[in-house]
């Protein structure tokens, strides 16, 4: 079997669940009890906080675990947008449900994004308004792979808080990312990235799934979305998911290590899908920019087929890949994102989504490409 | 070393542990995505959820899969009222903080608890009137182990409900019990209990931690709390933490195949502590109900002694105990439960809850009563 749709889930790295197999058993305890062995328990707790912070470059209190990217994206939203509720807030039109679904419930703006699946700063700029405090834009899309220019877009709103600052108003503007689909890729260094909160998850990164972090610069208005025994500094109530914060901190210091080596490895192997299937499937076309792309994502229109059935041929032939994102997978809408870039539900409904990981070969994308050109 | 904490957290089942593995591993796969080896996880995932959902005498679409009883508490909470924005709720005084902070966000009244620990069914009435729709009332709580009258509550409520159809008053009225801590022991049937919502934790039950599930009746109407791919039936979204639903389900299994035989075998350990502290602390009070109390439960009043210094003493001797709930053990506050209950601040400081589980023997609580008189 071929397992191509990476940006769904990752298999759980073995290192990483070496980690958290102790917490399941002999250190059990609740973090929060008095006695040595929770404490002990505690302690490690914090030191994946501490590890997690380290790779960010953040500080040990501004890490938040949850329960997932998900839970990360909605406790980023919804609570900023509690703190204001009289403010609004600009996301872009190819976020993650996780992101434009709490958003869809508050004051938001939608900014849209070029043919090519970047983010269009002219029009995000034009919908932040004296009134806006949170901009929420993906790192990484995760149905095209496209890089959002999360850099330029920190810059500007460094400028719109230097205006606000000018001229009195003392609105801030806090700049969140979703970078689920990054982390395996690229730089997740909160200060030079500029974001004030960003949403990570471990499900997608060699980790457990139910696991995920959401950092929270130290000077950012927050409410919880749970309440209860004030866990996570009042902000996620709930026990501690110590196994899953363990094994989290150790799937993304094994992904900050491998980023680079990674990368490099994938961009081959995705340049070689591309080659392939221009060749193989001359009337193909590959969507979003192929210049800011993760290495692991390939997403092309083959017109005029069905992309229901080439899964289910492709799974026939041993090759598991996607029409999108998997949380989508079961309705019947077009894909919001392909719909934002101008793409027509036909071609839509004629598109894969090719997720490659640290498993991924060469022989597995010749053996995709020929595999294609013989359904399609 | 002796564990009696068994309120704050439960070691992991070895045989929930083994059914978990292989789903963090070889099927590690999205349960959304359409290929075959994706569909077997879903089918795992749905299994387990008519499991659950037969060892509770419901439906597989009534049992939501949350990240635990805080989750699933505010989901219950929270969820019912944003449907109801105008209508009011009560809950009792003694609830677990998981209930109590979502509740205290929004219209709620606080229904008292007798001096042993026991919800007046009279306030409860009392507190409710035309506008209220949700009523909160926890199985058994947390810290002093008490019983509460669900099966009555639930009573009074039909009588409502039929008041007001009598009246031609449409609004709903719904109970919700937060089943945590009684669910190694108690009978867990819905429609037996009479109750529309029921919080249950995995971490409680010998299962994984950041496991949960609400029972939701399925005519309850009840709004999410984290909005995104849709996952729950629209209820709670976010990629399914297959392993920790499938540890659930086993978890539960195991609590309610064991209860009859475990809830006997802890009575008798229950007896045999209350006769050694009556026999070797002459002054100590026992708190809350001996009567309507879980089997495992002990709770002590030991005059004049802190119990911090007694905890840390303990835990030298090699017993691990609590003075409350865990969640609330790094906060100076006297415990909320203690209070409603009319014991003053200066008995609570004197308190302590000994919870004992599967692996607790009468030669612990022995060590424990002997340990307890050379220390007090």
């Amino acid at each position: 079997m071929i397992y191509l749709d990476h940006a769904a889930a990752t298999p759980l790295n073995p290192e990483v669940l070496a980690v958290m197999q102790p917490f399941f058993t002999d250190q059990f305890y609740n973090p929060s009890a008095t006695y040595m062995s929770a404490q002990k328990v505690r302690a490690a707790l914090e030191q994946a906080r501490a590890d997690v912070a380290v790779q960010l470059g953040a500080r040990p209190s501004e890490i938040i675990f949850t329960a997932g990217g998900t839970e990360s994206d909605n406790l980023a939203i919804t609570g900023v947008m509690r703190e204001f509720p009289d403010a609004n807030m600009v996301v872009s039109a190819i976020e993650h449900d996780a992101v434009l679904k709490p958003a869809t419930q508050l004051n938001r703006r939608i900014a849209g994004v070029t043919r090519r699946g970047i983010v269009s700063i002219e029009d995000l700029r034009n919908k932040i308004d004296d009134n806006t405090v949170l901009v929420s834009v993906m790192y990484a899309n995760n149905e095209v792979g496209t890089i959002q220019p999360i850099r330029q877009i920190a810059q500007l709103l460094t400028q719109i808080r230097e205006e606000r600052r000018k001229s009195g108003k003392s609105l801030p503007i806090y700049l969140h990312t979703d970078a689920c689909q990054a982390a395996n890729y690229l730089d997740l260094h909160v200060s030079r990235l500029g974001v004030d909160l960003m949403t990570l998850n471990g499900g997608k990164i060699y980790g457990s799934k139910q696991s995920g972090v959401l950092f929270v610069r130290h000077m950012v208005r927050l409410r919880p979305i749970i309440y209860g025994g004030g866990q996570e500094r009042n902000l996620r109530s709930g026990t501690e998911n110590v196994p899953g914060a363990i094994g989290f901190a150790k799937a993304l210091q094994i992904a900050v290590d491998r980023r680079h080596e990674e990368s490099e490895r994938l961009q081959v192997l995705q340049k070689l899908t591309f080659d392939l299937i221009s060749d193989k499937l001359p009337g193909a076309v590959i969507n979003g920019s192929q210049k800011h792309r993760l290495p692991n994502n390939i997403h092309i229109t083959l017109p005029g087929q069905d992309n229901e059935r080439m899964l289910v041929e492709l799974d026939e032939r041993g090759i598991m890949a996607a029409a999108g994102s998997a949380c989508s997978a079961s309705d019947d809408e077009p894909s919001h994102v392909l719909s934002a870039m101008g793409i027509n539900d036909a071609d839509a409904r004629a598109s894969l989504r090719i997720t490659m990981g640290r498993e991924t070969t060469a022989a597995d994308i010749h053996e995709l490409a020929d595999t294609l050109r013989a359904i399609a």
